[in-house]
């Protein structure tokens, strides 16, 4: 098997694990649901894929259920199950009479019902139920975003004005058991941050929620600055959480799948966040002072790098990283460096990511292309064309950030 | 004993280690010689202090020997050893004498004689003796760098002019055998490159040396087109060398005491060229996604990173790289990022590098201090200053790269 061909199992495998369909079933078969009825509530933007994912495995077992998914992402009926579209990034009317729907389902359950929850990104918006008025919601959330607060801020503030945010959507579902399947895009899976947390306890408290209102001078109606003195949950005990699809199952499933083709596999890190050229370089660096090696080795890393553009050419944060590496691993033996976009798409080309060996300096040099001035254009698309370094998978319906691996084959 | 101590102490080994007396006694415990004489011939910035250590080692084992340094670098006599000031980084008059000196030395030797050769940054150009007059030598290299050739073209170029680069000084002991010691602070130790490897075989060829000249039409008499097609040796039988003092040696101590500290080392590479902070980003990475870890772990990395500059703050890589890591491990536990560099003085500063723990983000939070703007300004050294992050060592009279660490201590 050539380096290409492991680099290739490896990637497949990898973004397969991660679809939103493997994703649940796997989580599916790690739960023992208790003997009452079952009720499904899906919201993100995978919603029909995961609740699709569900059905087809537990079909009439799923007695009711809701889902919210952004516009244009439902494809069709599934079972008896309510199907809501409604807005993305910014929650609409649709977002709250559908989570109004969700709550109605979930009420009056007992201590042998189970609620299935199915949680995927840009559930934050698509799941939402303000307690107070929209109107209101809505002025809030525009003097959030113009005092400069960040992300940590603005949301220790919501949850409190929301009736799911925060662990207060599993409050609803009490005393039913909650198993929440999350579908996580978010680096480092902080499962409070996932779509603000609707079944994980929160961990912010009204003090804190207080001082933030009072160091931006929010304007608050006497209902809201009640809310904030609110207290969320800080403990759940009917939920049991799965995360699913993140970009540690993407670095898991590459280490499995390299341990099968003979690698030992070295885990990096799944957090990646430094700039992608330098992300290149670094595991070239690890490259060059592992060729003495007698065992074959795959260093393993996820994560999502960023790209600061110097120039107008076509390429992605993925590709950046294979052909920066191919620089620096040129004097290598068989060693390899790829990446690949998990959704299947690498910056605004077709390619999810990019593949380059310690033959690649030398088959673009023949071509006559210096691979730092096409870093310095940020042009790696048509440089990794010029010598099959682009990996193509088309769009693969999930998102779970980048997989970045080095192999040195023995 | 807090991370701080491990730290200190790992530096402190790791530089003493680096040190030229303890790298030159290290090597010589390696070396049998052989029953004859024993030459000393010791070339670079640290010529002086690795045959002092050498005369100290062996005393009058030593016959006779020449030590060739830059200006203001001697330090003293040293036995019956001939000491010599010459010209760094341009060749001079001094240079070409001592050299003779030191090729009058090394003639005349049996095969039971033996030559230490004790080689140091700088030598290149403090141990040369051209085989063309100085003027054409001079005007070959006003015509080569005025062309643009590269450090590789210029170096081919050059051996083939020269009575000593190109492994002609090894040439030039025969039958004698030379040991050769090595302070190497070219990163991934280029055996030929060190001082165009005055003991190393050549791996140029008159083929490819006669092209350089073409392609930059160079201007040479006839005796310098002839020495160009003269071929240089390709292999010496008489030549034992070793590699000290080198970046890899750092690493390789930094393991070993990191091991007595009960740390298990994990090895990343000895030539670490990215982005400073982008190393001290990835390093960040690697320690958020090992937290659950119930070893104490080290990862060790060396080289010699760069920085280009944004603002107009006082720093260095080292002090960026941990700066930068302090970013990314602000919710880990008992973890910390460190780098120095071996000659004790980082960029333009009185530090050797910077230390930052998990605990360095709010400490510079608490005072006001946001990481990014100083990264953003290269001002790591009064940030450092205010949160104990600076490592101060003075200046360690060698120079072999940099010793970057993340520990993780459980």
């Amino acid at each position: 098997m050539s380096l290409r061909q492991d680099a290739d199992k490896i990637i497949k495998a990898a973004l397969n694990c991660a679809l939103p369909d493997n994703a649940v079933s796997k989580a599916l078969r790690q739960i023992r649901f208790r003997a009452g009825k079952t009720i499904l509530v899906a919201a993100g933007k995978a919603a029909w894929q995961m609740a699709n994912a569900a059905y087809r495995e537990m079909g009439d077992r799923i007695d009711r259920g809701v889902v919210v998914t952004k516009y244009d992402h439902s494809k069709g009926k599934i079972g008896n199950l309510q199907i809501f579209e409604a807005g993305h990034p910014v929650s609409d009317a649709n977002s709250y009479s559908a989570t109004q729907k969700a709550l109605d389902c979930v009420s009056g359950l007992t201590a042998r019902d189970n609620v299935l929850f199915l949680l995927s990104g840009g559930g934050s918006a698509l799941f939402e139920k303000p307690l107070v008025s929209e109107d209101e919601n809505q002025y809030i959330t525009r003097q959030l975003l113009k005092c400069g607060a960040d992300i940590v801020e603005m949301n220790t503030i919501r949850k409190r004005l929301s009736a799911v945010k925060g662990g207060r959507f599993a409050q609803a579902c009490e005393p039913a058991h909650v198993y929440t399947i999350v579908l996580s895009d978010i680096l480092g899976d902080p499962l409070d941050m996932i779509a603000s947390g609707p079944t994980y306890p929160d961990s912010s408290t009204c003090e804190k929620t207080v001082e933030i209102a009072q160091r931006y001078s929010l304007d608050l109606s006497e209902k809201a600055q009640e809310l904030l003195r609110t207290e969320t949950p800080k403990s759940l005990d009917n939920v049991t959480t799965f995360i699913t699809g993140s970009v540690k199952q993407l670095c898991a499933s590459a280490m499995e799948t390299a341990g099968e083709l003979g690698y030992e596999s070295i885990f990096l890190s799944a957090s990646l966040d430094c700039e992608a050229r330098d992300a290149g370089s670094f595991l070239a660096s690890i490259a060059r002072d592992h060729q003495d090696t007698e065992k074959s080795l795959a260093f393993i890393a996820g994560g999502e790098t960023v790209v600061h553009l110097t120039g107008h050419g076509l390429g992605g944060r993925n590709q950046e990283i294979a052909l920066s590496a191919a620089l620096g691993i040129g004097s290598c033996r068989d060693t390899c460096v790829f990446s690949v976009g998990s959704d299947g798409t690498d910056g605004p080309t077709d390619a999810a990511g990019g593949y380059c060996d310690n033959e690649t300096l030398a088959k673009l040099e023949a071509q006559g292309i210096d691979i730092k001035a096409v870093l310095a254009d940020n042009d790696a698309y048509h440089a990794l064309d010029k010598c099959d370094g682009l990996i193509m998978t088309g769009a693969t319906g999930t998102n779970v950030n980048d997989l970045t691996v080095l192999l040195i084959k023995r």
